[in-house]
């Protein structure tokens, strides 16, 4: 990764219907490239696990967050801070047991799908937006968080909302992440 | 396409790392899908045209430009506005021929190679743009204008400035193209 040292905000800016006609071609691609939809998915989340690898560090440079001592608080930076960096939007999160260490991001709105009525025909089983849960999952993984990513529910599908979940694998070492004070 | 009425102006804009690195994917995924460069560059293409015979409605939307009367004015607004609208930069454009039909845009910086420091091994002939190519030419033909589209030189190729060529092809209907008073 070669970049200059200092770049302003704005030069960070594209225009968002760019990326997701783009994205709908690199998914286009796949289903033709793969029979399964089972194989998509699983090709989806390998190149976004790859593109988190990436992001990650930029992430970390611009956004400012500090360690963090808390699954839920890891959760909602990723909601509140890094959805909104990337993508314009803003997930809800809810944490689903009692060990914390299972969330859902509900994504009210998917820009990644506004191109797209429903699914290719055939494809009933296809994780359209996969992508991003691998970009999840990689980006956790650079900062030694493994976690299982997946949709729990999609609107592509029928479902009411959105939902991708988030199960860290690991118990967190809380002086590890411990916030600065 | 269904998409909200109205959207507030920077509901369109993303993070720029995230659509680049994800073209890279999908670049990647071409490589590995055609043996030959020029099967990837036609591809690429191909998927391009498809991207912006959907963009340029977008586009003439937003931008609000009028009618134009001559070819030079068009090279302009492709690259004063919808290079700026898209990509966030804006390439300078030069006249090739007396018949003021062929024009070059010069990218100073090209945003979509930010993290490619060379040609993957074994793809020298590989246009990795190319997409944008096709989206010029996509959009162009959706507004009734004909043309070809091609990267005359790359820096990732080893030349000093990346420039992409359009000719365009038949004569323009000034008439048509006037632009309202």
């Amino acid at each position: 990764m070669s970049r200059p040292a200092q770049r302003r905000p704005e030069y960070h800016k594209i225009n968002r219907d760019l990326f997701v006609l783009t994205y709908g071609a690199l998914v286009a691609q796949l289903c033709k490239d793969y029979e399964k939809d089972e194989d998509v998915n699983q090709y989806l989340d390998k190149m976004g696990y790859g593109i988190g690898t990436r992001l990650v560090e930029d992430f970390l440079a611009r956004s400012c967050v500090g360690r963090c001592h808390s699954y839920s608080e890891i959760a909602d930076i990723i909601a509140q801070v890094a959805f909104k960096m990337y993508l314009g939007i803003t997930p809800s999160v809810t944490c689903n047991n009692s060990s914390r260490n299972e969330f859902s991001l509900i994504l009210d709105k998917n820009p990644l799908v506004e191109f797209v009525e429903e699914l290719p025909a055939g494809r009933s089983s296809l994780c359209y937006c996969n992508l991003l849960c691998g970009i999840i999952r990689g980006a956790l993984e650079m900062v030694h968080l493994a976690a299982d990513v997946t949709f729990l529910q999609d609107r592509l599908k029928g479902d009411s909302v959105t939902e991708i979940g988030i199960t860290f694998l690991k118990k967190l070492d809380e002086k590890k992440y411990r916030r600065k004070k």
